[in-house]
């Protein structure tokens, strides 16, 4: 890889000296479950005993996918456009749930077909889709290196203009397809292990994408290494997820994971740099069927569970504002000496 | 009883036009999940396609319990005023997830020992603290109604300034030993089975409150009506948030259940108007273990999972912008037709 991304583990002292803080609040001790490990990775996260969350952003990496004229999707391709202009417009479910939050949020085109430059729109085509990926690699590694190199440019922007929380979302008819390829080739297992219905197939809808799945994995067997399995069976979209997700953890930036497809980049990168967990907040866990393993091997456990599979973020930006509270309570909440409350018995 | 709740059934003509408008948004079909059934539910409520939360309110009723004289609970007494003064200063987790998400706070004394008048506090004290229901009603019937009556009349204020969503907190050393009676006695199983740690009992601590509980059981043993059972082994705080949740299905709001306690209350108003829970949103599945049989009885999905414990409204308070987003998506989202996106493949 030309980027090297440097990362650091979280200081194991400071959780220490966070649950401590945790401890001292007037409540009965663990009692925030899973907000109390989230305070304390926030705190780690920012070297600091009171985190705070600034500027929040949402980037949606968006990009079409060759394997799409495989009939893998439930949707045609020219909803990948469709669904981007939606979002320029303001009415997607990630809009909506951005507004409600305040969370900045930026869409990014690296390769959607048919899709002209417009306002409010970052333009970073690497090509016009990836090739199928059914006989062929979906990207060149020139190709691969220059989308997660637009992924990490975009995080490094948004870090400069204030930002220490973003959260990903992707666009891009077929990439539940492409996520599963990207996962079975990473993790070593049957294909037919990650495939799911994505939008909506049906049983034979799904029986065809897993043999279309199973065909091309055959094509690609053999020894490769994470970003080689990206270029061969991923997306654009997917490779600036994990060039983004890098280059956050590198700036010590708290990352948003959004469902199944987020999961898989997060796998990517966590078989790049190991570390790059540590900076990762699971937002919730997808009614895409491989997706509660890829969270098993990533050793996540998200917070949200509404069987949500809907994808571009929109996970990440309803689990939001508990990441808010997990901060808040923190920093606001009085301790048993400060508001004069009595400790439990001995 | 002296009240009486009219409680009007949900309109499943409404839910079939609400899905319908619900489908026509620009995501796969079902693809928001939990979120698509709350956004019916609360258009149902409000008799709308496009259900508004307005002047959402908190209201968090405080009590003491005779019972706590008897060990059960991990941490003393004197705690229950304390604590109401941490909530009038703004330092306890309720205050401050209630201000993250704009929801107005009302704090009500029912009946918490040495707990004088204050500003900001509504005083509606019933008696000093319940009678330990060891070998004694915890309450006549005619106090039980009183604070049946203060939970609506609390609700009923709550309406008439403006509210259509409203949540209900505890505080009260000891209700989740009251709690448990109150499951057992209307489901007429072994309290053994409704017991939990509460705030944090250990082992030892634990063994002790169930025999204390089996200990009262065997003492109130018989056939009794769910008000029956709140008189005899329940709080001031369960009697209340059962009135109000009765008074707020009747003025057709939104009721936000929160953990362990507050379903307690819920079932017993599901018992009196089993009509209530169609207006109920239950936000949370507590880490207190018989939280999740409660919730199998009254049929309900909660929000989140968060494995909370803290009661006071908290886990309601939390799971408030999923409330949110469920009408925003409804209200903001663009459908296919207006976006000019394509539909799925036939």
């Amino acid at each position: 890889m030309h980027n090297k991304f440097i990362i650091e583990a979280l200081d194991e002292g400071l959780a220490e000296a966070l649950m401590e803080k945790i401890n001292l609040k007037t409540k009965p001790p663990g009692s925030l479950g899973v907000l109390e490990a989230l305070a304390c990775q926030l705190g780690q996260i920012q070297q600091t005993l009171s985190p705070q969350i600034c500027q929040p952003k949402m980037i949606v990496f968006a990009s079409d996918h060759g394997i799409a004229l495989e009939g893998v999707s439930a949707f045609p391709q020219e909803v990948t456009a469709q669904m981007v202009q939606n979002y320029l417009a303001g009415g997607a479910a990630v809009n909506v749930f951005c507004r409600q939050h305040a969370i900045a949020l930026e869409i990014v085109d690296l390769g959607v077909k048919n899709l002209p430059a417009a306002e409010g729109l970052v333009s970073r085509k690497v090509a016009e889709s990836t090739q199928s990926f059914l006989q062929a690699d979906a990207m060149t590694p020139a190709q691969c290196q220059q989308a997660i190199s637009v992924g990490a440019e975009r995080v490094s922007l948004a870090a400069k203009q204030g930002s220490n929380v973003v959260a990903f979302g992707e666009m891009g008819i077929a990439n539940t397809a492409s996520a599963a390829a990207v996962m079975a080739g990473c993790l070593n297992i049957d294909v037919a292990e990650c495939v799911g219905r994505g939008t909506g197939l049906d049983d034979k809808g799904l029986q065809h994408k897993t043999a279309v799945l199973q065909q091309a994995m055959a094509y690609h067997q053999g020894e490769h290494t994470p970003e080689q399995w990206l270029a061969k069976v991923g997306g654009f979209e997917l490779a600036a997820m994990v060039g983004a997700m890098l280059q956050a953890a590198q700036l010590r930036m708290t990352i948003m994971v959004d469902g199944f497809i987020c999961s898989a980049a997060a796998l990517v990168a966590s078989q790049i740099a190991p570390l790059v967990t540590q900076y990762m907040v699971f937002c919730h866990q997808s009614a895409e069927q491989a997706h509660q393993r890829l969270l098993d091997v990533l050793g996540a456990n998200p917070l949200l569970g509404l069987a949500l599979r809907l994808g571009e973020g929109s996970g990440a930006a309803l689990a939001f504002p508990l990441v808010q509270s997990a901060c808040l309570f923190l920093n606001e909440m009085a301790s048993f000496a400060s508001a004069g409350v009595s400790r439990e018995h001995d």
